[in-house]
């Protein structure tokens, strides 16, 4: 993979963790966006909408780099979207009424392919469902801190996966970043594939 | 949770990983027990026959400890199990079997309560989906070197995870030991839960 060229437009360390893991490695350069829901806009386009001015507004501030990547991720409950709780009671709240239930994270994605002006987009739904929980295991999981910075009050790649029963879809949509679709869209762009490097290529 | 009393019948570093990350350490001592698959013995009788001899091995052959956990996991393709590849042209094979296709990943579980003479024990299945892979993918997945030492050739924690599109069912059980089924069993047998330790107990 040509991966000198990949610019993450995000702050979040497990996006930079996955790209890392499977070989990727990234600059990252977090976008400052307004990230508010606009009226009767929906999950999906909510988050194609972020993907994608955040992988724009980072190009627009950057001299040099091809590709950039902008990512956004939402919790739904019952077609409400869940954002970062404001305090333990928020975090506490949101943990009781995602327990024992079915909820949904979307996850987009763009690609801006500056040298092309070309940026794919696309968003991924996985169904997530919850153990029902105790207040105890709630209480202690906010005691760990780990709710307070997260989209639905939780972390499915951290402690909170304690809590995960089932999922149905992809994995690493819910960790922030759906890899196989995103791996999809770059190889679309021609930006390679993992362990291709350089000297491997034709 | 009362955990000083929880030993695991498993050398797999990953099964440890899951169970401290969510509050739980462990101590490990690995089980060495015959794995030969029986005639006529299907994936979830396998597993679950493999998870309770372990557990029940390992608590046979120390003096103290009060529950057991063994547990192993096993890739099924088609009806067909795979095991750890023994070479890199084997899992190769293996790799490009699973590519574009569905399989299933069988985990069982046992846990042993040596105070009450007891063992509780399930199998949980979880399908998952993988990307088509190219041939370079594949062998620059095997240069890294993980897929030796994996049931089926990959690990879905690790550098695995490019490979795979969608998962339905537990994903810690694709990953060795399926946390919520085994912490029911872990409240049945009255053993205790995440983030429930001696001085929060009534």
């Amino acid at each position: 993979m040509q991966t000198s060229r990949i610019i993450l437009a995000s702050a979040s360390p497990r996006r930079r963790e996955l790209l890392e893991r499977i070989g990727i490695p990234t600059i990252v350069v977090p976008a400052h966006i307004d990230e508010s829901v606009l009226a009767d806009e929906s999950p999906e386009e909510h988050v194609r909408r972020l993907s994608r001015a955040k992988a724009e507004c980072v190009a627009a501030g950057m001299p040099e780099g091809r590709y950039f990547i902008g990512s956004d991720t939402v919790v739904v409950l019952e077609g409400r979207i869940l954002g970062k709780p404001a305090d333990r009671a928020e975090a506490a709240a949101m943990l009781r009424s995602l327990s024992g239930n079915r909820h949904q994270v979307w996850s987009g994605f763009a690609i801006h392919d500056r040298r092309e002006g070309r940026t794919l987009d696309g968003a991924v739904c996985t169904d997530v469902e919850f153990r029902t929980l105790s207040a105890q295991e709630i209480e202690g999981y906010i005691d760990t801190g780990e709710p307070m910075d997260k989209a639905g009050a939780y972390a499915i790649q951290g402690i909170g996966t304690f809590m995960v029963r089932q999922i149905h879809g992809s994995y690493t949509n819910v960790v922030g970043l759906p890899l196989a679709e995103l791996l999809d869209a770059l190889a679309e762009l021609g930006a390679g594939y993992p362990f291709m490097n350089r000297e491997q290529q034709p």
